[in-house]
């Protein structure tokens, strides 16, 4: 191969020619070269076929058939390019399942519908001739003020790994793979900034950000990465081999291709200023073990191609990477595909079982924060629907989803799939009832001169749903999403005030939230008679409240993140030491407006009689068992959650420890016992050493219904010599009930 | 020595006889016994001799004289206590000179002047008989929303260090040994909340926490230092070898005695949950490297000895702790002393000197953020004097000030030295001005109800001087000071609202901050004729600020920390890298309400001409000169700032770091030639190795009226290989004026 065609397979290219928008610095770059251009030598990826605008899929599907073609045919080598695309929430094309945003699959706590949620969207991008999705995002929440929040899991890694590992299984089930991001540490930007500066020294890496990764790869196979924009404790990630070889391959035993979040390479001089020009960068990233650039090679071709001829990087770092990608096409079958055969000509993305799918698991994710009995409502003759997330579909939908793309491109585009708003689903779901809407105000501006009729509406009702939250966008156009964080975690613009207004009418408020991120709202705990906290739940999402709302489902959804008090008060985990708690050297309390794993039901639950092993050795699995009981008059579903402190440690420990958790449908009057097998990776942290061990000593174990109430306990002495846990251990607490 | 006797030299007893406020957790300890009990076996350590209560300094040290004299003639070892006491703004003793705080140390830039006051200090402590003091606070502000910013000098660690090891060589010029505090981390906890854990790596701790610690020990050879109470990535310092042995001993040399903070041993059990018990906390502490616990032996006294007994603890790391605290004696001259000299029966603490110090330091500290013109005042016939803090001297000092503790617990007690407050400072200063006052709020509660006075006291008069702020206290009884934190950086309780409605009657407003922290008062600084900012400057502050009201003094301070855009905005430093700062990449502001380094005058200076070579070598110092012109028609004083950019590093740099700084007094048309040294040091940094090195390449320079701004600049390329800076290194710029 010539240096020109090893390049041009460790690069993408964006097709750009329906105009999308660009990313931010993205017109640093003056790529004018046309698609045949850039595929003359071949190319490693293609990407974003579907871009921002309204076009059949199997349109595309034909376009992309005769690229491939061209690529086999008319290069010297005949290979094809992989094709990625967006894939966080469903397929990013149109027409294409919308499911709920990653924030949702943690709050319904459910692996196996996650996985499954996976598989049919794998499916999708199978039949359309993708190859790789750039999903999921596995940075562990930890500052709700960043706006990618609402492309996160959770607070807890454990919950993250879990659900992650499913969506990785779930996707390559069907022959496309998954590409785990951000490797590491975006999550832990200072003050929640996109991009700023990682405070986090190695431990905390280790036992908290790394975690999620190294279950996706090593349980789920996970067959790519993307490394992390973050700067950690002043080292780009994209610059580290210590992360992106050491940990990743070496340790983990990787080998699959590493690629570049988009300008990640360029940014290596663009903004983190540790390479003097695009050849440098490219030569600290291919030596860290960033194998291909994207979306284009900015500095991958020519910059690259310079450096390596004036000797400045060695050609050997090219021919490692050019290794790894032409191994990732052969296992995509890629360097034999002739592309001969006939693209689809008719696809459904959006069929009954995608519709079931993403009803399940909106459902299932639907938290009841509180309730003073005003929900179910009891068959009301008037309801006041009210609030700018009541009436618009991109309220439902995550920053990453196709749908808000198209319409924030382009605005009032037919949206492809069909979908209810919250008002329309209530009035489908209450059929006897007047339904009087009013939007109050918008989501970001101040504008209060629609609160009048949003009061009205409320006085004459006997229940006024308010309907607030986000707007997701991308890059500063919405109120969370990439590039849209916040100084502050009130509810934005004037939505606050508009349900303090409706609330002063004295007519009961329901208040759903649909947001992106948790916000601030312990003020409305008490006031409102019920509020109900929906993380983005997609397509089927509107229906999903509404059935809640009438009581038709149960909400069974537990919060993946705490409700914080403030943004002053960030950043918060429930994961902390006691001193990241309340004590008697500060004035500040720390608990946070509601802990993580908290969520009411229309039934109630009792946890009882925790069993664990007196004694158990460090290097073996704690048993432990839990009898759960539905004591209330429904059916309904439980999330068992069973937490863990290690009482002493050589380095400080969490105060508490999400160690496993299962979703149980229990009858009235029904009870389980849920057994637990908690396997030592589970209770491992990194000791003085960094090494990974379990200590012996006292362990404290609970169940509740939330992180922060022990509702039934028992106690555990680990025994036996400190265990050091290796990559072959098991990572899944594995749970049966009976 | 009997293991009792050797035990006894390593802790210290706090006498309480006077009723003394516990500390939090104070209430963990049961010791019961008395004085003569713990004298038993000898003394490590006496403290808290001056308490809160009005004591005769001269009968405190009859006292202090017969309690040596019984350690040298009624135990078997006849050796004498270290007795060491509280002096950040003074000595801590009834009737002493209580000077600015460490804010306002950085707020004046100027370490001769801080050298004049740590001498004064030092020798009010010798006379008396205390043998060490605990101070100064090196700790780097990281977060404002922490409460003992109050005790800080600056965000810039070249700032602390340089005035930390001033203040240690005036105070150890007096035979008083410093204590650098808090080693290491302390300022960095999460949210700003005291003690909570510590997010950062190791090249955090080197560039920017370590860096003054080293300073005041190498260049100021301070004779103790105290481990801070801080977690860093779950390692409490207080059981961390690598830094109290490891940096601390190995690295630097440093051959005194390691104090603990109050507690800190036992708080590895109680808090940090590192250790089973107080023995096991004991050996951990130890080991790590902390010599004398403080205040008493709750860890080091039985239960240690229990864990020596047991063989759980090597006797001989009690030796070699033993060995220091002996070692700390016999250079202290303790070993000989026999106390048969009579005490001083008068003493003056307070003398024109000190005043004199006071003055000019409180005058040098004062910032003025904002003037449209008003200041300074135009003999003006009626003045509104307005606010919670223009009449309490309690709002002048600082948390560890003797008289705000005596205020605390003796309200209304005679303060011992004379105060003015701002309003009687004010009344003096403008002896032909009517004043008219009105509190008109407190500093903390949402009492309204003086509103209307301080309102109509401000409609009658040509101007209203608005006097808002802090009241600094301890352990969660103020709105500053050690365990007084907060989630927001408003202006605490109503005095935000009360300065609106002052502005609201059309009276123009100077407002006057007398504050422990940066708060964020950005909608202030338009709407306010004038604004001057005082960090709590002590008992000459009043004066200080009549001054520059009036015009007797010019302002010259200059801002030592970033004005905060508001707490969610938070952790911030003007030491960031490009990432740290406004970008496309997140749609928040990161700009700092006013920058680092700002502060106006009544006169105007301009610089020029900053000279620097166009090549340099790496391990030579950069030699750069500045011309600074008064272009004003008044003498004045401005603090020359010399900034640099390391354009690009192997890790991520700082946009803007300060590498000099100057402060000169010029005559209306005068300029000088300011000339820097800058030396290696102050350019290293730690690489991907954690070597502390000074890369080749670009270095921008420039000086101008805060970090912000560029008014004279000039480029230097580092030449040569890479430099690896050592302990030997120069660490200070030296400057010269001419």
């Amino acid at each position: 191969m010539t240096l020109e065609e090893k390049l041009a397979q460790i690069v993408g290219f964006w097709e750009k020619a329906d105009g999308e928008a660009v990313a931010p610095l993205q017109g640093e770059f003056t790529h004018d070269v046309g698609l045949a251009e850039a595929m003359r030598h071949g190319l490693g990826h293609l990407t974003r076929v579907y871009g921002t605008r309204p076009v059949e899929p199997v349109e595309r599907a034909q376009w992309l058939w005769e690229k491939q073609r061209s690529l086999v045919r008319d290069t010297r080598l005949g290979i094809p390019a992989i094709v990625h695309e967006e894939c966080l929430t469903g397929l990013s094309a149109w027409r294409a399942a919308t499911f709920p945003t990653p924030l949702a699959w943690g709050a319904a706590f459910d692996p196996d519908l996650v996985a499954e949620m996976g598989a049919v969207i794998g499916d999708s991008m199978r039949v359309l001739g993708v190859h790789q999705g750039l999903a999921p995002v596995l940075d562990v929440i930890r500052d709700p003020r960043w706006g990618r929040v609402d492309e996160c899991i959770s607070e807890d890694p454990y919950v993250v790994g879990t659900l992650g590992t499913s969506y990785v299984r779930g996707l390559q089930s069907m022959g496309v793979h998954a590409t785990l991001k951000h490797f590491v540490g975006y999550s832990g930007s200072q003050s929640g900034r996109n991009f700023a500066p990682v405070h986090a020294g190695p431990r905390e890496v280790e036992d908290v950000l790394l975690v999620p990764f190294e279950m996706a790869l090593l349980d789920g196979g996970a067959r790519s990465v993307m490394h992390s924009y973050a700067e950690i404790d002043g080292v780009p990630v994209a610059a580290d081999p210590a992360l992106l070889t050491g940990v990743l391959r070496d340790r983990w035993g990787f080998d699959g291709a590493v690629v570049a979040d988009y300008f990640g390479v360029a940014f290596l001089h663009l903004l983190h200023s540790v390479a003097a020009d695009l050849g440098e960068a490219a030569g600290l990233a291919l030596a860290a073990g960033v194998d291909i650039e994207l979306p284009t090679g900015d500095a991958y071709l020519a910059p690259l191609a310079e450096a390596v001829r004036a000797g400045r990087v060695d050609e050997a770092l090219v021919d490692r990477a050019v290794l790894r990608a032409l191994e990732q096409k052969e296992e995509l079958g890629l360097l034999d595909a002739t592309f001969d055969d006939e693209p689809p000509t008719a696809v459904d993305l959006d069929s009954p079982e995608h519709r079931k799918i993403a009803a399940r698991l909106a459902e299932e994710s639907l938290v009841l924060l509180a309730n003073d009995g005003t929900l179910p409502l009891a068959s009301p003759a008037r309801v006041a629907v009210i609030g700018p997330n009541a009436d618009r579909v991109e309220a439902l939908f995550g920053c990453y989803s196709f749908l808000n793309h198209v319409l924030a491109h382009h605005p009032g585009a037919e949206v492809g799939i069909e979908i209810q708003t919250v008002a329309d689903a209530i009035a489908t779901e209450l059929p006897g009832a007047e339904i009087i809407g009013a939007r109050g105000c918008a989501v970001d501006d101040d504008d209060r001169s629609g609160f009048a009729a949003a009061t009205s509406a409320a006085a004459t009702a006997e229940v006024a749903v308010v309907v607030v939250g986000d707007h997701a966008a991308l890059f500063g156009r919405g109120t969370v999403g990439e590039g849209c964080d916040r100084d502050d975690l009130e509810l934005p613009g004037v939505q606050r005030e508009l349900v303090e207004a409706v609330l002063a009418t004295g007519t009961p408020v329901v208040l759903v939230l649909l947001t992106g991120r948790p916000y601030a709202i312990d003020w409305a705990l008490d006031r409102c008679s019920a509020v109900v906290q929906a993380f983005f739940p997609g397509e089927e999402g509107a229906p999903a409240i509404a059935g809640v709302l009438s009581g038709r489902v149960n909400p069974s959804g537990r919060l993946p993140v705490s409700m914080p008090r403030s943004a002053g008060a960030q950043p918060y985990t429930y994961l902390h030491p006691q001193l990241g708690g309340n004590g008697d050297v500060t004035n500040l309390r720390t608990t946070p407006a509601l802990p993580f794993g908290h969520g009411l039901s229309y039934t109630t639950f009792a946890r009882s009689e925790l069993q664990a092993p007196a004694q158990s050795p460090t290097g073996s699995p704690i048993e432990a068992s839990v009898r759960v009981a539905n004591t209330g008059d429904r059916a309904g579903e439980d999330v068992v959650q069973l937490y863990a402190r290690d009482v002493i440690g050589s380095v400080t420990r969490p105060v508490a420890q999400l160690v496993g958790y299962q979703r149980v449908r229990l009858e009235p009057g029904e009870s389980v016992v849920v057994s637990f097998s908690v396997p030592p990776a589970r209770l491992a942290f990194a000791n003085r050493d960094l090494d990974r061990v379990v200590e012996p000593g006292e362990l404290e174990l609970w169940v509740g219904p939330s992180c922060a109430e022990r509702e039934t306990e028992a106690r555990t002495t680990l025994t036996g010599p400190v265990h050091r846990v290796d990559v072959n251990s098991e990572r899944w607490t594995s749970v049966s009930v009976r």
